[in-house]
């Protein structure tokens, strides 16, 4: 058996995993990011040796730990770089992580985990795999040959940082224009309340006083309700979405291309248009075309996938 | 020895390599891209052994043939699957040059082909390694572990067809805003000319009119000159390339990245603006940094890479 752990800003998740990946148990509790990182490792630690036991089974069963963490990990060492909202800088959670159990344990970044963990459930190997994820950011990962490309320096694969826009909207990192500018649920939500403050007589003002909040799904709901508005705001958005995906598609030529984070439990609603602007934008008109999926796991991603390279990297020591 | 085949639009030429890919002999011969590929075909066996003679060589050193072609190539069967400046469909050009041969003989996209060329002139092997040409397109291949990456089809590595702005310039793919539509040969002259259109008083004008046309060497050579216009088209057309590579850098964080093409003789004025910016807006900025270099081979970098490619494939089976 194999734990995965999903260390994020606001909870850490951990799971008990089979030698496939299936969940066995799992638990979280609260990051509080403020902390030094010796006591968010502590309660990894907790919650590893608790949900073991829900698992039925002892820390000695265990054959190896996965934690993916964002930011900046040097998954040679194990040491996280830098993480903004974990408030660490070159903290070493492996090493820390290695003063409770004695066996392999292993960092990596969490967008490269959680595509490790989509890949896993993929129905056959592939040697080209690229998972997105269009959450608060959009995060990439990218699976070659059955190993997680990280470029020379392990900070590779920063898909939401591809340019979509030179000039254009400013983004997290510094520059304008990433395809995480236009892509992410956050950019979706400044599109959208701009839409509805263009037309106040949009459903998708009612929407929002109704639940107190404007979301990612509020120009989803209000389209498939008919809203001229909000068809328009989830069709420009959609596009934008589509756009940067015929980029990484040119540049990778994906056997399968994933894509994950909480607007794709919209499935076909986002699917379907996707395919079809791929299929017509895709430089490569004469070889087979990557299949476009949605994710499997979702939240779980990132639990499986740090497990599941945990797995990986043992067997390859 | 080796023999690689840069197959152009243009021009077929042949080169004898030694095992490092040290070019012996050089020869060339119009391709006449109208005629059967049989004919094409016929004429490179003629170029091999008129080289292999001018090495002093015979067919029976050789121990390889690689070619590299424009277009979409199947470099598992071995065949053009479509290139439009060659007028070629399905046309199975190994098989064809093993009616002349009896020796393993191997064909790449010329792209992937000219980056294994000044990857294998690299001072030391690296795992991660991106070219990209600046010429009539703009090209690109990438080098991962040692081989060239090309998607699951054969396709990828299509860094020209990265979105640089999206429902930008029009570009020969059918998308609009491709990275290769801003940083061509091509784009750049459209630039120059709509830039001397503007000012009249431009040295672009002068140097237009004293060379009977405009080339990608039209604004650097005027900027050199001290032309206030010409410095700006220069500096919007460098701002355009490196806001490319950022895009290139965050995606793969390649221990190297090689400029080539036209462009790329340039030298440090192409090189010291685009790695400023690079440094500047790189979404990694904690881990050490992608070491940005001008292309060494030039021309010959589609022989040296077929040749090397063709030799790799060999040791391979």
């Amino acid at each position: 058996m194999y734990i995965g752990i999903d260390l994020g800003g606001t909870n850490i998740a951990v799971g008990v995993t089979d030698e496939n990946g299936k969940i066995a148990a799992k638990n979280s509790a609260p990051t509080i990011a403020s902390r030094p990182y010796t006591e968010i490792v502590a309660d990894m630690a907790e919650l590893c040796v608790k949900t073991a036991a829900d698992a039925n089974i002892g820390m000695s069963d265990i054959k190896a730990v996965g934690i993916g963490s964002p930011g900046t990990v040097d998954s040679e060492s194990g040491v996280v770089v830098f993480a903004g909202n974990l408030n660490m800088e070159k903290a070493p959670i492996t090493a820390e992580m290695g003063k409770y159990f004695d066996m392999p344990i292993f960092a990596e970044n969490d967008a490269n985990a959680a595509a490790y963990g989509e890949y896993t459930v993929c129905a056959h190997k592939t040697d080209s795999f690229v998972f997105i994820t269009l959450g608060t950011g959009v995060g990439g990962g990218v699976i070659i040959n059955d190993k997680i490309y990280r470029g020379f320096n392990g900070a590779g694969a920063e898909i939401g940082h591809m340019t979509l826009k030179m000039d254009g909207e400013q983004c997290t990192c510094g520059r304008k224009g990433c395809f995480e500018a236009y892509a992410s649920v956050t950019a979706l939500r400044a599109l959208t309340m701009k839409k509805m403050k263009e037309d106040p007589s949009s459903l998708m003002n009612d929407w929002a006083r109704s639940h107190g909040h404007v979301s990612g799904r509020t120009a989803f709901e209000c389209a498939a309700a008919g809203d001229r508005t909000a068809i328009e705001t989830r069709d420009v958005y959609l596009r934008r979405v589509a756009e940067g995906i015929v980029s990484v598609v040119n540049v990778f030529q994906p056997e399968i291309l994933v894509i994950g984070g909480g607007i794709s439990r919209e499935g076909d609603v986002l699917l379907k248009p996707v395919k079809e602007y791929v299929e017509k934008y895709d430089f490569n008109k004469f070889m087979p075309k990557t299949e476009i999926r949605i994710a499997k796991l979702f939240n779980d991603a990132g639990i499986v996938g740090a497990a599941m390279a945990a797995k990986k990297r043992t067997e390859a020591v």
